[in-house]
């Protein structure tokens, strides 16, 4: 996950997964203007090894996170020193998720995700919907829906680990560990729909597993 | 604030706003791309008026939640029917945040987002940097650093309601009705870090302050 080379930026072509585009309007007799992006609706789902009392993260490189490290006057550089910067700077972890780009359930591509992500083959009816919320107000405002689930060592009958290029590491991580995780005076390399599931794990369902 | 006309969709222009562009890398030997964003680091600020213990957010109305409830078909439409898709579909609850635009400390910046949106004059040693995680890890991967800061009514200085163009209203909630809005079924008009934050207070902070 931590081999890269060959960093440089480009212009955006016509894209298949951003597409932005101004949003005019008039407020209040305001004549104003935003710019956003067209973005997909998404799930993310909180799991849960109750067989050793695990919770269970997706571990990657997220080029966002990895770039946002790099100062503004080495970004104008034709190709970014990886050795000044190495991969390590832009891997996340995140709950497992995946965005909605198929006619399906949000349960059944939140069981998908659950599979090719963590390697879990989990019944349709282990899937909790929590709720759904906005995934962004600024420039996104797609729908996030937020599952939790509970799996055992027996569900894992799978490497996850992602399909076709992804390459992203399943971790787990004890209460006491998600408890140091959230406290953290951070940057935390997670993002806030993460750390909201994370804040919902302790405050509603943590005490059923402490000892 | 629910006043909204003449909406329609331009592409997007040079923008300060918004710069889209393709990330080019080679991870463990493949060749990958990634379309993101360049976007600013922000803070945002959980408020808390211990003088009525209520929790203070922002309510404002967001082109990026407001055009994810257009359906696909009407998107295509040269003016949106404002009578069909009202501008109450795109109202977002959040925590009163601001990016950061100025080479100043976050603290002073938290400051004055207090100030502007939500009328509080608070002198800096009240507010408790929390912690940091990256907002988004899609498209963006910008740092937000989130902020405490307890309240009383003899701060309150200002009206708020932000500065320039912007229409933002102060709404506040009782802890009860925080603990409702994070146990809803959804969709609930916020964003994850939104739902972080009230989560994080209601599970370190808000016993404190319960009868």
């Amino acid at each position: 996950m931590e081999d890269l080379t060959n960093v440089y930026f480009t212009p955006l072509p016509d894209s298949p997964y951003v597409k932005p585009f101004r949003f005019n309007y008039t407020q209040n007799g305001m004549e104003k203007t935003w710019d956003l992006l067209e973005v997909h609706d998404s799930v993310a789902i909180i799991v849960f090894n109750v067989s050793r009392n695990v919770m269970v993260f997706v571990k990657q490189f997220r080029p966002a996170i990895y770039y946002n490290h790099i100062q503004p006057q080495d970004r104008k550089e034709k190709v970014i020193d990886t050795a000044k910067y190495p991969a390590a700077l832009g891997i996340a972890l995140e709950m497992c998720a995946g965005i909605i780009d198929k006619i399906k359930p949000v349960e059944e591509i939140a069981r998908e995700e659950v599979l090719e992500e963590c390697g879990y083959d989990v019944p349709l009816e282990k899937l909790q919907r929590i709720t759904s919320y906005r995934a962004g107000v600024g420039v996104q405002g797609a729908l996030q829906t937020l599952f939790y689930c509970e799996v055992t060592d027996d569900m894992k009958t799978e490497q996850g680990g992602g399909v076709d290029d992804e390459i992203i590491e399943v971790i787990e991580k004890s209460i006491p560990e998600v408890e140091e995780m959230v406290s953290s005076s951070g940057p935390i390399p997670s993002p806030p729909s993460c750390l909201f599931a994370l804040m919902w794990f302790l405050h509603y369902k943590a005490h059923q597993f402490r000892k």
